[in-house]
């Protein structure tokens, strides 16, 4: 048993109380890692204002990190003491029916116990100093100095890599390559939208960059992100705020008959129906990566299906863990993709709850907090 | 100028109505066809009776014919006066984006005036005998004992295959098979649900058949389906009236998560729905094959796409026509499908309007008049 500092999420909608905790150590099949760095993202606050109908509470959050193996537990092989590691929310055993299938980067093993904040044996490592139980979230709980993670929830990461970039690899920048390569497998001379430029969007349009894209239009109601996107990779930005008449028709006429690909990343249902059915007849293909609210539903005419347009789904972009996330490190590494200007604010765990007012205020793609 | 008989739909509602018609003849790039054997679809019906809000009144119906080239018009290349065809309602150009383009077989080179009950040239050549044009219907009108159609809407096939049967092969054959191979492209050991197991239905069940599945599961309300739907391959028949409780958890628990291809035969909005959500996690796609009524729409939680599944739609099976109908045929005088048992009525053209009797009965799979 060790003591570490973390920001726990004490009740749904309550700011995060950062306080000392305990930390038992790994057992079998588990590594503590020492958290270097740690990213804010949307589905963390999601489950902070109390809106994840699945949320529980306390719980230490955080999916998004980057850190360094300090202890492995009993009968751990493939990492060792000193390791650079990356928390994987989507692990990747090698051995369930879900990790044999190519179609699918689901990983079930672990998935029930996850899923109750509980690591896999159905219990927690984190506690209050009073010893109440504190929940894992994700699997990751990256919100804390130390954290415990089974073996197959960490990618093995090269130890150049700086630990304040690639923590966003741990989920954003994953999610939004890994949905064009992964889920759309989008070809060379491919067109492309792009719904929400925010911090998965933005690595969508790097990936359809990276994929040969011809054409990456990008939509957002916030003019401000223009400069950003264009960077990234944007050809072409719309602001439907501005789009006189049906913005579907817009996007049809803008790139010759509708995109080869669109990716909706607001989590906003109807805007995943724009994206779908401004996906091209007979072969566009409209990716859903945002988290909509619960209950929300999506809907269009099946003619849209009918007619060639497939609707499709990506969580954590379609990316097995262990095996390509370090790939995506050496790609940051090699120069191939960029993280360096999306991380726009660095916190100390103190400030945590200032990077989730700064997600609120618009102003940060991403907010990194470093130990 | 010639005359032929004809079943005609003078108006949304009304009975066809068999009469003598006058047929101009082949202009350039169009062909003269002796219909000898057309099926009779649901769509015929669907717009016969007024559903369709694109239906054009006065028309000739019929899409699922096949005859003998009689006459072909300047510049037509491919067929000569004596060839067997297949009129095709999805032509194939083969020059067009469309038709170069792999991942589609939605040729739209004729797409615009088709769509108008027209010939390529914006004509119609049927009409009255006081002069009034009658519409063409889906570029086919089979419902006449000769008919006009462009050459990139014939498929040439040989000529010792029986046009009583393979005129099925011009819609519902193809569909349901196409959906199967060309669109889901089912692999040998996969698991398949196909709701309703009606003409379409049925091609589904033996293009699963085909493609190798292990389980085949038919669902229908209608439990005399059972016997023809096990002859052409149904492993498991499921009639949700028989299902205490939720019918998409029984799916699931009978295909062992969830099938792998799940298709839809029926045109119902919300059996399209329970299809999608009968997929397998991770991997599972759902083929929409059914026509739904006008307005209605498909919806579903994204969340079911985020976990893996992909929702598809289907247009003659994916098939080429030109390319593909060829080998349909060739499959079914190899005894690789079967067609003769979905055969269940033959009548006369002015027994016509007995065949969409038989078809509201649930009482024929295909009626097909001979001439």
């Amino acid at each position: 048993m060790m003591r570490t500092r973390a920001a726990v999420a004490v009740a749904a909608g309550k700011p995060l109380e950062v306080m000392e905790v305990n930390l038992e150590g790994p057992r079998a099949g588990e590594v503590l890692v020492e958290i270097k760095a740690t990213g804010l993202c949307h589905t963390d606050e999601f489950t902070r204002s109390g809106d994840d109908p699945e949320g529980i509470f306390p719980a230490i959050l955080g999916h998004e990190g980057a850190g360094v193996v300090i202890e492995v537990g009993e009968g751990v092989t493939s990492l060792e003491v000193g390791d650079h590691v990356i928390p994987l929310y989507t692990p990747e055993c090698r051995e369930c029916e879900y990790c044999l299938n190519p179609k699918t980067n689901l990983c079930q093993s672990i998935r029930e116990t996850q899923g109750q904040g509980l690591l896999p044996d159905g219990s927690t490592r984190f506690s209050m100093l009073d010893g109440t139980p504190i929940h894992h979230y994700m699997g990751c709980s990256t919100f804390a100095n130390h954290t415990v993670v089974p073996e197959i929830a960490l990618a093995k990461v090269r130890s150049d890599a700086p630990f304040d970039k690639i923590c966003y690899i741990g989920c954003g920048v994953t999610t939004g390559i890994g949905a064009v390569i992964n889920t759309a497998k989008v070809e060379i001379g491919s067109t492309g939208i792009v719904f929400g430029l925010g911090g998965i969007g933005l690595n969508v349009i790097q990936g359809l960059r990276l994929a040969g894209a011809d054409q990456i239009v990008g939509v957002d109601l916030n003019p401000s992100k223009v400069e950003m996107a264009t960077k990234f990779g944007m050809t072409d930005f719309v602001n439907p705020a501005d789009v006189e008449g049906d913005l579907v028709a817009h996007l049809v006429e803008l790139t010759g008959g509708g995109a080869d690909y669109t990716f909706d990343a607001t989590g906003n249902v109807n805007v995943m129906r724009t994206a779908l059915e401004a996906a091209h007849k007979g072969w566009g293909e409209s990716i859903i990566i945002g988290v909509a609210p619960a209950g929300a539903e999506i809907s269009t005419r099946p003619f849209q299906l009918v007619t060639g347009r497939s609707w499709r789904g990506t969580a954590f972009g379609g990316a097995s863990g262990r095996t390509d996330v370090p790939k995506i490190v050496d790609w940051y590494m090699d120069g191939k993709i960029e993280i360096d200007p999306m991380i726009t604010h660095k916190l100390s765990l103190d400030q945590i709850n200032e990077g989730f007012d700064l997600m609120h205020e618009g102003k940060s793609i991403r907010a990194v907090v470093e130990f």
